[in-house]
């Protein structure tokens, strides 16, 4: 499969600023004092931008979880053996993850997608096949993975959201699964915004002491490696990401080109956007940040990307779990926004 | 209708530490590192306490929002008309209002009571009748209520929840409408925390200037003319408060004899609540904080009362619906708690 990434980037359309100047009006005329439903308003104005809708509703929302293995992660910078990126697909599969209920609780699908996790490949009805190998390569040892190999990925996120939005999508979640994949998000954070190895670092699934310090140097080693003056971001993205990154800034790419919001979760899913912005900087126009993670390095790529999230709940879970808890927040917005009275309808006097 | 506060204070039961113990326990076993879901983790255990079970959920969930007039009203304090009130009081019965549709959206039904609100009775089959009068007395020039008048609030508030709860109710939301009722809390507020009234007064549904000043000095005067040493907790309700913030009371503290837990929402309902643990400190432990509102002085109110909130997302609105905004998140901590498969269950290894 072959992508052109500036003619994606080409694609993806500015924000309707006349669907946000009607949405704008429109709460101004809403029962209830003006701006009083504080960041609740600018959401709703900033979905009327993205849809190109006065009235936006969230009524297909999908959390898209991708899932991959790290070559990085047999150089111990995981609490947890690489096996449980395999045992937790099937834990999705079954419904028993967090995610999976969380996403029950947001009136959310969950699609399940194995962009390459070790060993043979799953088969399993629900499952989305988009492997691009059994995980990635150690990236102490050499890239990543190729940049013909990115693309791939990148083509087959994008092709998830193509095949969605046939179906009615109209907002997606993003997730993620994959043991190493916090080290890979801190490479990228470090390399897409600059900010150094130890304060993009942090204690992903449980890594203390000793193990936590190697954790350190392996991405400061990994940037000394890969990251040079004129690196391309697929470059970083091949020698640094993962396959799951790789394919969720595939989803974001698509879910911009098509108008549909992207509900970012946690420090993996952001570290995708950060290579989606940077691949096509009209993208940022589509992100919702959902949570604010407990992984220092979110705050580094969040403050890269503009955005400031909606709850702050000590999450650390990745696999969609912030987004999925978010989304009712959004859809509180819009319920408000487009089900409200307005003053002449109610018979409301105002200020 | 006369009600005895010590006896009430004395049939709330502590939190249930066996169940939280088990519900901590259970949390160990879930296909999740350890903590990885932050606060969510610590919301199912409180609630489990509360509850008195292991796995609680939250199935019968409803907003009272209870609405009344403000003597105070007429001394400028507020940006909006006190006809407002009663308007805003048939939007709810219509379903217009931001709390009908944040309601629909998490899942609650709405409870509209009428506390107190200026002009005749309105006759609505969906309306709670608990009037104490047509607004309380402008408490620049006495007492808003006499206690006798407080008490039969708070039976009146008590009684909604008694009878909700015979129907199920197991998460009870507080909201409420009142022209004016910024400037009650404030008063409370100080009374209770021993905050300056500069600190704990704010603006409201949009005064500003002169205006503002103004409402800073009526709190002051309030406070002066109203707390003394001694001056109990059913007193300063009497004084300073309205009818919906002492039904709103009763409503907490019929919750917590019950087990409900009670969702807080902004300024107004936080009031209420430093009443109700003044009264009863035992039903602090059924408090759950939503969201922090834009008003300064509910954080001195929240800090008086040991809690943290949800969320905090510029709201100022009142009504529930900063309530209604967190409840599904409270939602989906239990989700997760109940339905996520364990590391047995699952075939998951752990860390």
């Amino acid at each position: 499969m072959s992508i052109d990434l500036a003619a994606i980037a080409a694609s993806i359309p500015g924000l309707d600023l006349a669907a946000m100047d009607a949405a704008r009006q429109r709460q101004t005329q809403l029962t209830k004092p003006p701006g009083s439903l504080g960041r609740l308003e600018d959401l709703a104005i900033a979905i009327a931008g993205m849809t190109g809708t006065e009235r936006p509703r969230f009524e297909h929302a999908a959390v898209v979880v991708a899932a991959a293995d790290h070559g990085i992660a047999a150089r111990g910078v995981s609490a947890y053996p690489r096996e449980v990126t395999r045992q937790m697909l099937r834990n999705f599969l079954a419904g028993g993850a967090a995610i999976s209920a969380l996403a029950r609780n947001a009136g959310a699908r969950v699609i399940v997608a194995d962009f390459g996790v070790a060993g043979e490949a799953i088969s399993h009805p629900d499952l989305v096949g988009a492997r691009q190998g059994e995980g990635t390569h150690d990236f102490l040892d050499g890239p990543a993975m190729l940049v013909e190999t990115a693309l791939d990925a990148i083509a087959a996120g994008m092709a998830i959201v193509e095949r969605e939005r046939v179906a009615g999508l109209d907002v997606v979640c993003t997730g993620e699964m994959g043991i190493g994949n916090t080290t890979s998000a801190a490479a990228l954070t470090a390399a897409f915004t600059g900010a150094p190895a130890a304060t993009v670092t942090g204690h992903g699934t449980g890594v203390e002491g000793e193990a936590f310090a190697h954790k350190v140097r392996v991405v400061e080693d990994a940037l000394t490696r890969h990251v040079e003056p004129g690196t391309t971001p697929i470059e970083l993205l091949a020698r640094l990401g993962g396959f799951e990154i790789a394919g969720l800034t595939g989803v974001i790419l698509a879910a911009a080109a098509n108008r549909v919001p992207v509900v970012l979760d946690g420090y993996i899913t952001t570290a995708a956007a950060l290579a989606a912005v940077a691949i096509a900087p009209g993208a940022r126009n589509y992100l919702v940040a959902s949570h604010r993670s407990v992984e220092p390095g979110h705050r580094a790529a969040l403050t890269a990307l503009g955005l400031v999230p909606l709850v702050d709940l000590g999450l650390r879970l990745g696999e969609g779990s912030g987004a999925a808890i978010a989304l009712p927040v959004l859809r509180g917005a819009l319920a408000a926004h487009n089900e409200m009275a307005t003053f002449a309808e109610a018979g409301v006097s105002e200020a």
